[in-house]
């Protein structure tokens, strides 16, 4: 089996696991106890929080909570930050549907909100931000790497502009597909980034959200009163140190992937285009013509997984952004995902490409 | 060690350990992957809610939501169901703060939320609901079990009259407390009913809400439109198998508890009054006089773990529902809660007595 679909989620590392095992069993005290073992699991989480915040490029002062999923952490960003008056909020069409759903919730609901064009390497288009963006402008979310094409974006660009146009604008960034495979650090202007675990080799039902002035944001959930007020709930003791071992195992050591990456483009054939040139685990392909769930099944049937696009919405998606891009309906329809661990090799590459290969020239010929 | 904290968290079950493990490892698949692995997670999904849907004693028909914990099951329950139009909203003082503060909030935003008075007991004081629900009462949340006390609410007595005065309203409970422990059956008047894995032996970071009529409700947390669209985010495979693995254990045979609680009730020693006369699970005890924060350290200096009450925001919430009660002031300081697991013993209820005993006896002394 061969598995190509790690941007929609992982197998989880063994020091992920042992952590689950060791919070669950031995360690399985609610942190909000007041006895010593509870103290010590919040200790614990605060540990944690200093090491998410290390990876971050930021230092640990309170400002990281932890949630039940990014979706959860990114409706908190949203969510939590708005105002009555706010005036105009700011999305790019790229967003995942976590960011991009809530955007369109609070449209509906009346408030000011504007998508920023793809440009078609699937980036935001910086001149169209440069259109748009205001004084007025009051909130802003642009998704660090896409979950569809591995694009970029040069977050410190759309900041540096913001600081000279709107600098009291909240700035809020989806960090799922960059946290652990990227290495940044977090620009001093930035409000908000949301992370997963189960996208680096951690747990499912974990995600964290790091704020960095708790006093902008108001919690979503309402109960007693965990992670300062702004997420409720009975801390996770267990997924929180398991997002811990994966955290501990970042390389930012990208060299299988990035090989990998280059192999399967460099002999792909069949007319196809590829969606975005970025984040080394992620490969978009469109083909002209055939469609991208046969070319899934057909690959799944020789024991490989790949998938369409994002899983959180099928085929939606994968539409929505790619056709932003500008990419015809033609290919549009054809487009299916690749996605790479630490743990693939250049040999599977190599099977893959070639099986990949083989259903599309079938496909063309039918 | 004895953990006498059951009803603030209990250790996971083997058999929900197991679950987790294989879920995490070999089929950690996305269930909203179109690959058979994945639809063979949310096949494996179905069956989970099917078997807790069994345990409520109802048929599943999608009618069950997970999420990242039971305070979220609450806040989706009440948040989600609020229409503009709403007419009165009726909590109980007994709620769960995550209920209690959801209701506060929404009565600073301006609905007619009105709060149902305690019984000496703990319970729901069934006259002032009588008093206080009208034709124009659109919401009701009547908790199960006391997490406090473990007062049981007779929620079909409840429901009964629900169902003569205002007939279209929702009627929710917060079952975290009862589910797995107390045999009930719902109602088929309950609309909305709340669940946790973590009190029952399985992980933390996972919840349920029933859901009778899904058109009712509206997601609080936008995003891949997972769980019917009401609750996004991807679906916690591992942590959902951990929840069946809980509840797979359920028997209803308290007769250990039981024993453990009328033991230490009939040799306990000093001036003492007990909370509540419920679910045998949960014990509260109020000293006159003395603080029960320095109970709780002294009995911890003994391996004993209890709590001063629920963990969820510590002191505050303890005073809240036993002062609804009419405890008087001197009473309510001193109050501990001891909570049972299946796995407790009698003969850890006799050390816990006599240490217990002792304690009191030299706080008294002082």
């Amino acid at each position: 089996m061969i598995y190509f679909d790690n941007a929609s989620t992982t197998k989880i590392c063994e020091s992920s696991l042992k952590y689950i095992n060791e919070f669950s069993v031995n360690n399985f005290y609610n942190p909000s106890s007041i006895y010593k073992q509870g103290a010590d699991n919040k200790k614990e989480i605060d540990a944690v929080k200093s090491i998410i915040a290390k990876t971050l490029g930021v230092e640990f002062k309170d400002n990281i909570i932890f949630t039940g999923s990014a979706t959860e952490a990114n409706n908190i960003a949203i969510q939590g930050s708005i105002k009555k008056n706010f005036g105009k909020l700011l999305f790019t069409e790229g967003e995942h549907p976590s960011v991009y759903n809530t955007a369109s919730y609070l449209k509906n609901k009346g408030f000011n909100v504007e998508f920023i064009k793809l440009n078609k390497n699937g980036e935001a288009d910086f001149d169209d931000f440069a259109k748009q963006i205001t004084e007025n402008t009051s909130f802003i979310s642009v998704m660090h790497v896409n979950n569809e094409t591995g694009a970029i974006n040069n977050l410190d660009k759309f900041i540096e502009l913001k600081k000279n146009i709107c600098p009291n604008a909240i700035f809020h960034s989806d960090g799922v597909q960059a946290f652990g495979k990227l290495k940044y650090a977090l620009n001093n202007d930035i409000d908000l980034y949301s992370i997963s675990a189960h996208k680096i080799y951690g747990p499912k039902g974990i995600g964290a959200l790091y704020i960095k002035n708790k006093n902008k944001i108001n919690p979503i959930i309402f109960g007693g009163g965990q992670e300062y007020n702004l997420r409720s709930g009975t801390e996770n003791i267990a997924s929180i140190t398991g997002f811990k071992g994966a955290v501990e195992e970042i390389s930012y050591n990208s060299d299988n992937v990035k090989a990998i990456r280059d192999y399967v483009i460099k002999n792909l054939e069949g007319d196809f285009k590829i969606n975005g040139n970025g984040s080394p685990y992620i490969l978009s392909i469109s083909y002209k013509g055939i469609n991208g769930e046969t070319i899934v099944h057909m690959l799944e049937e020789n024991n490989i997984l790949i998938s369409r696009g994002s899983a959180c919405s099928g085929s939606k998606v994968g539409n929505r952004i790619l056709s932003s891009m500008g990419l015809p309906n033609d290919y549009v329809k054809g487009s299916i995902r690749l996605s790479f661990s630490k743990n693939n090799t250049i040999e599977e590459a190599k099977i893959v490409t070639q099986k990949l290969n083989e259903c599309v020239s079938k496909l063309k010929g039918m």
